[in-house]
C-alpha cells in the first residue's frame, strides 16, 4: 500500500482580499505542542490573549476573547446573542457583507431592516441616524471594512448616535482589524467582531471577540447553564440564546474565573490568534496601521502608474485593499490566472455586481510589505502587457516606489 | 517597552481524557504556508480530506467534510440541521455528553426526550426501542463514547431499529472514532461527527462529519441561499435552517463543486484534519484501533496491578480511556497535581457524580503508545505511595508489560 504523502502547499505570495500569507512566527506558534485545556499553562495564556487583544482593539472591555470558529462564527455569536427573535435589526448595506449581517439577522428570526447604498460608496452618519430613528432597532450591525467593495465606514461617529437612540452597537471588523484605526471604546462599540486571515496575519479559523458591559448585561439577561454542568443556584432565562456554541453567555464563563466547561478551547488557533496578537502589539498598533496605509497607497499609485482605473470613493477605501478595474476587453480570469501559475501571486477576483469589471488586490498582514507591493506590480506589469494591454514601462514599480521614497 | 515573548509551552504527556498530545506529524502539518481558498491546490487539498475520512468513517457517503469549529460545533451543526423546531429527538443519556446532545436539541428549540441508564453502564438497544415507539422522534441523537463514564455505546443494532421506524440516526463519535470501532455505512448511521482532539491525535477546532443520503434530503429541503450570493433560481425554504454558519446546506454546497463561498476555510486546520486523518490511514485503521486497543488494555492491567479500582461496566470500556478510582482518604486533586508538578503527566479529573471519585487516563491518538502507557504508571506508583497509599512495588508497569508481552 503505497503510503498518504504529507501535504507540502505551493509558495503563493497572497495579495488578494484575504486570507493572506501568515506571519512566519504564527504559522510557527501553530507546531507548539498542546496542553490541558485546565493546565496553568494554558488558562494562563488565553488570559494573555485576552490581554493582548484588549490592546488590539482599544478597549478596556473585560470580555474581549476568542470565538472558536471563523470569522463569521464570530459575527453569527454577536448577532444570535445580543437579539432576541422578532426584535429589529437596523444593518446598512454597502457591500456584500453587509447582506451577510443581514442574513445572519434573519436566521436569529430578527425583524431585518436594511438602508443601502451603490457600491463603492459608504452610509452617511446622517442617514444611519435617520433610519435609526425610524426603525427604532435593537440593534445595528455596520461591516467597517467591506473587502467586497473596498470601503471603509467611518465608525467613529455611529457609537453617540446608538448611544442617544438606546441601540447596541455591533461592528463586524474582520477585513479592517489591524490595518486600519478602529477604536471600539472611544467610539461607542458595544461588540465587534474579527477574524485573523487579514490584516492581523493569521490564518482563519478563529474570531477576536469583544463586548461592552452593556453587551454582557443583554447577554447575562438571556442566561443558561447547559444541563449535566448545572448547579444549584443556576437560573435558566425563557428567551434563552437559541444555540449553545455561540452563547456568548456560557463562553465568557468558560474564558473567565469559573471556567466553566463549555468547548474544548482550539489550542493551536489559540497560539495562532496570541501570536498575531504579538506580532502586532510588538510591531506597535500604530505602527501597523501606518504601514498599512503606506503600503495600501503605494500598491495605489502603483496600479493607477500601469494605467488602470480604481473602483469605488478612493477617499474611504480601506488601507489593507484595491479594487482595480479590469481593462476593457483584457480576459480578466485568464490575466489572474496566468499571476498564479507564472508569478505564484494571488490577487482577487470580486463578488456580484463587480464580478468581472475588477480584481481586488491586497496588502495586509505579513504581506503589507514593500517587496510584496513591488513584486505584485512588476508581475501585473508583464501579464497585463502579455494580455494586450497598454502600459506604461515600469509605471507601477515606479509610482510605488514614489510613495515609500516620499515616506523615508 | 519590554516585547512580547512566544509562547513556549512546558512539556507534558497527556494521558488524561483529551485533549491530548497530538502526533507530531501534525503538528508541523499546521505550520505550513497558507493558500487561499479557490486555489486549486486548496480545493484538491479539501477534495482530498473528504476522501480520508471517508475511510476514517468507513462510509460511502459523498457529504463527508469538516466543521469549522470544536467537536461541539460540529454536533451543534448535525442536529440544528437535522431538526425543526418542535420536532422529537430521543437522546439516551449515560453520561455528561448525553446531557450535551439533549441541551444543544433543545435549543434548536426541539421537543426533547431522554432516558437514562446510571453512569457506568451502556444503554441495551432494546430499551432505545421501546423508547423509539413511545416517542416517535425525528432522530434519534446517542453519544458513542462518553468520557465522563469512559463508556462505549453499542451501536450496530441501532441503524436498523431506526431504519424501521423511520427515524433519523445521529451519533457523537467524539471521542472514540479513530480508537474503536466505527462502521458508519454498516451500522446505519444517517449523521456522525468527532473531533480531532482524542484518538485522532490532532488540536480541538475542527470536526469530522459524515451524512447520509437520508439526511442530505431533509437538509436540502430546508434549503435557503444567503442573500448577498444568493442567485435566480435559488430558493428558500420557509423553515430555514435557523442558523448560517452551521447550515450544513451551506457548508456542503462550499465543499461541493459548486464551491459557493460561505466561511473562508480554517487552512491550518484542514492541514491538520488532514494529516491526522493520514497518519491513522498509513498506519491502517484497523492497525490504529488495535493499538488502542492493547493500550487501553495494557493500562487497565497496570491501573488493576497498582490494586486500584476501576469504574464502570469494564466490558463496555472504551479503549481509550479509564476511570480509576481513588482510594478512599487519599486526596485526589493534589495526587493529579504532583503528577503534572514532577514527572509533567496530565491525567483527567471528573464530573458531576464521579468527581472526586475517580481520575480518567487516557491511552488515546499519538499516547496510545507502550511508552506512554508505562511511563504514566511508574509515576502513578510514586505518586500513590507518596500519598499514602499502599501499592504493590512494580505492580502498574508489570501489569501492563504482561498485556504488552502477551500481545507480541
Amino acid at each position: 500500500m503505497s503510503s498518504i504523502a504529507p501535504l507540502d502547499p505551493p509558495a503563493r505570495l497572497l495579495m488578494g482580499p484575504g486570507p493572506i500569507s501568515a506571519y512566519p512566527s504564527v504559522l510557527r506558534a501553530m507546531s507548539s505542542p498542546l496542553v490541558g485545556q485546565y493546565d496553568p499553562f494554558m488558562t494562563d495564556a488565553m488570559a494573555d490573549t485576552q490581554r493582548l487583544y484588549r490592546q488590539v482593539w482599544a478597549t478596556e472591555n473585560e470580555q474581549t476573547f476568542l470565538v472558536d470558529g471563523t470569522s463569521r462564527a464570530g459575527i453569527e455569536a454577536a448577532i444570535t446573542s445580543l437579539v432576541r427573535p422578532g426584535e429589529r435589526v437596523l444593518v446598512p448595506v454597502f457591500g456584500r457583507f453587509g447582506h451577510l449581517l443581514a442574513e445572519i439577522a434573519e436566521r436569529a428570526l430578527a425583524e431585518v431592516h436594511t438602508i443601502e447604498v451603490p457600491w463603492g460608496q459608504v452610509v452617511p452618519a446622517s442617514a444611519i441616524e435617520e433610519a435609526i430613528v425610524r426603525v427604532r432597532p435593537t440593534l445595528l450591525a455596520l461591516v467597517q471594512g467591506d473587502t467586497s467593495t473596498t470601503m471603509n465606514q467611518p465608525l467613529d461617529e455611529i457609537g453617540a448616535i446608538c448611544e442617544k437612540h438606546g441601540v447596541l452597537f455591533y461592528s463586524d471588523a474582520t477585513a479592517s482589524l489591524g490595518g486600519n484605526d478602529f477604536e471600539a471604546d472611544a467610539w461607542g462599540l458595544d461588540a465587534a467582531t474579527a477574524g485573523l486571515q487579514k490584516c492581523l496575519g493569521g490564518p482563519s479559523g478563529s474570531s477576536p471577540i469583544t463586548l461592552s458591559d452593556r453587551a454582557v448585561e443583554v447577554i447575562r439577561s438571556r442566561g443558561r447553564v447547559e444541563a449535566g454542568i448545572r448547579e444549584e443556584g443556576d437560573e435558566s432565562a425563557s428567551d434563552f440564546i437559541r444555540t449553545n456554541y455561540f452563547d456568548l453567555g456560557m463562553i465568557i464563563d468558560y474564558w473567565g474565573p469559573r471556567r466553566l466547561n463549555h468547548h474544548t478551547e482550539a489550542t493551536s488557533m489559540l497560539y495562532a490568534a496570541r501570536e498575531a496578537a504579538a506580532v502586532l502589539l510588538n510591531e506597535g498598533r500604530d505602527a501597523v496601521i501606518a504601514r498599512h496605509r503606506l503600503a495600501g497607497d503605494a500598491m495605489l499609485a502603483g496600479v493607477r502608474g500601469l494605467g488602470l482605473g480604481v473602483f469605488g470613493d478612493v477617499a474611504h477605501k480601506m488601507n489593507n485593499v484595491v479594487a482595480v478595474e479590469i481593462p476593457e476587453g483584457l480576459a480578466g480570469d485568464a490575466a489572474r490566472q496566468a499571476m498564479l501559475d507564472d508569478f505564484g501571486i494571488e490577487i482577487g477576483t470580486s463578488f456580484g455586481p463587480l464580478h468581472g469589471r475588477v480584481w481586488r488586490i491586497g496588502t495586509m498582514g505579513y504581506n503589507a510589505r514593500r517587496d510584496a507591493v513591488l513584486t505584485t506590480l512588476a508581475a501585473l506589469e508583464h501579464v497585463l502587457r502579455r494580455f494586450g494591454a497598454k502600459v506604461p514601462q515600469g509605471g507601477g514599480v515606479e509610482g510605488a516606489l514614489d510613495v515609500y521614497g516620499a515616506a523615508v
